[in-house]
């Protein structure tokens, strides 16, 4: 009766994903991910969620400028990133935090997927001991992202294979964070409670994932000739293969195929294919493995593997791993957002009592102290 | 297939409360919330949430001091709250980004749940040109909240009647707040990051609720002899009455009675019963017209009414009322987050896609204007 991890229960409707765990097909707005990753920047991505549709040039230039013209961050915000590398406080409670302060200005979607990227840049910059950079206005949403960490303005390359990261996980379904979303929406709140709520979600380890421990793994086994004798000591000691295995897909996840090809391209143009030759060769091994050590169980790779591999390619280290999803997966929030405002009835489901029953109020000097009671007994 | 609102499904157990809406009961931890409301402080309803029994005096006066000493904000949680009264933001906006900056400091239960009262002391007095105090050591929870509000230490009724209300609303089983704080624990997420999100969705008017309006039809209506007529006028105009009907309840909310009886009290101390008759009297017509349109249909009293009937006794303004709603609150939804914590599962419901498919990719330059496109054809 009770279904504590709401598995199977379907909880809404929705015209902006579809994940199809047995098949392994991931579909994004009516595209299948592959179709759209490749190709769209992350403004077009964004649109299509908030849309329905790809914009046409005229809506997707005015999105661009609506975007750049709101980067910037107010002073409140700004101070509070400081006190929070100041801290030294988790990337994502830094994000949260200074996304939280947005309430003081503004409640638009828009304002929200602009300034994002500017926090995490800036509390990355700040944790480092370096100024905070000024957002650029002509660069692109990704663009401008990799200017703001790194002070220079990126190649092209580099900047298609952030958008294609991007695009890939703007949204799967309902995830935790995107339920934590429409929840908060469903209550009539406003967008950016939902937002710092599904923030908070995506903080969780077993949803934000593990990406780093991912490609700890493969720096750690260094040599294709060691992973096999490195994965079996691992399986046969009971650990878990970090990036193998979802509670949803049963096949090959759709966005590993995506991001390998992206961090392939990204590696071949950089000129050094040590690190995706070896990842290749672990994930090959693994799978492997795990069919001969878990037959049926079906572990296939995740997207956590090649994301870790992508984004270490474009030279993010690994606590910019999650803040860099959460940059992504906004658009998709504020896309269900807007889906349960549609179309909304209040969530809320019921809970089965198993506590006590009939007790009598006991005033405090009459309670016996359990502990003295049996050691006096 | 679908339950766009989850109703009736059971997501989780609990052994914190249970909510009987057709026999109108409610028990907070083993107590029939009428045995425990009025008796109770609030430290020790907050201590039986937490650890499923009453505290014993020894346990009551550690967790006592224990609270006392975290009231103080931080440095730059009293810059926020400045912030948010020049911003004049909504109270609960306020709160939730004040509570959010706890993480710069602490992730303890007990910090939390002793910022909360200072926080929204402080904004309510900012927010009307005041400085905040600081907390008084020597006080209880409720007493410290009156204290910090008006500058003076209150009569031991007024505490009696805050720490009543406080106790009748800190927990009711899967509410939409308390969910969310469900969902974002099971992530793995921290506690600042779940009584944030829950905080967000506790804003929300379809949940937070409307004493508010509640009220201001008592004062609307004035005189209990013009009750039947205002109140045939607004049903026969379609518009909902306030303070009646709830999604669970199909009786009286058994709320209500504890709170009528505890404003009953405070009104009659105070020598003055005009309002609280006039509230009985417009309970008793709205009942009674509500059966005669809607018959059938249950509409009861709900918690709202005598909510702002009480704490408009305390001397509280409107706005005040959500934000001392989650002042008590948050005691339940932490309960609930060590209780999901426990035996956690990932809370990650399924949807249905009803998009299109198969799209595929057209570069910008030639999507069709669709607007244009019709214009010409």
């Amino acid at each position: 009766m009770t279904s504590q991890g709401l598995e199977g229960v379907v909880a809404a409707t929705t015209r902006l994903s579809e994940v199809d765990g047995e098949r392994g097909e991931l579909i994004i707005s009516g595209f299948p991910v592959g179709e759209l990753a490749a190709h769209a920047t992350f403004e077009e991505t964004t649109l299509l969620l908030w849309n329905g549709d790809l914009p046409t040039q005229s809506q997707l230039d005015s999105f661009r400028s609506e975007l750049a013209a709101q980067r910037g961050l107010a002073k409140p915000t700004m101070s509070l990133v400081r006190e929070c590398a100041r801290a030294a406080v988790d990337p994502m409670d830094a994000l949260r935090m200074a996304v939280d302060t947005i309430s003081l200005e503004s409640n638009e979607a828009s304002a929200i997927v602009a300034r994002v990227p500017t926090i995490v840049a800036a509390f990355w910059r700040l944790s480092r001991k370096l100024e905070p950079l000024e957002p650029k206005r002509d660069l692109g949403h990704a663009a401008n992202f990799l200017y703001m960490l790194e002070a220079k303005v990126p190649d092209a390359e580099r900047v298609r294979a952030l958008e294609t990261y991007l695009n890939t996980v703007v949204d799967h379904g309902l995830n935790a964070s995107t339920f934590t979303c429409r929840v908060i929406t469903s209550t009539g709140s406003d967008l950016v409670s939902a937002i710092v709520g599904a923030i908070g979600a995506l903080k969780g380890p077993l949803h934000g994932g593990a990406p780093g421990p991912a490609l700890q793994m493969v720096f750690d086994i260094a040599d294709a000739s060691r992973a096999e004798e490195f994965l079996r000591k691992k399986i046969e000691a009971g650990e878990r293969l970090m990036g193998f295995g979802h509670r949803v897909y049963k096949v090959r996840d759709p966005r590993a195929d995506v991001l390998a090809a992206a961090a392939e391209r990204l590696f071949t143009r950089a000129g050094d294919m040590r690190l995706y030759t070896l990842a290749r060769s672990v994930e090959a091994t693994a799978i492997r493995l795990l069919e001969e050590y878990k037959p049926g169980r079906r572990l296939q790779t995740n997207v956590e593997f090649y994301t870790a591999l992508l984004l270490h390619g474009l030279g993010f280290e690994v606590p910019l791993f999650t803040p860099v999803f959460a940059m992504s997966r906004v658009s998709g929030w504020i896309a269900h957002a807007f889906e349960q405002r549609a179309a909304n009835r209040l969530i809320r489901p019921q809970s089965e009592y198993n506590g006590p029953r009939d007790r009598k109020w006991t005033p405090v000097a009459n309670r016996a102290d359990k502990v003295s009671a049996v050691a006096i007994g």
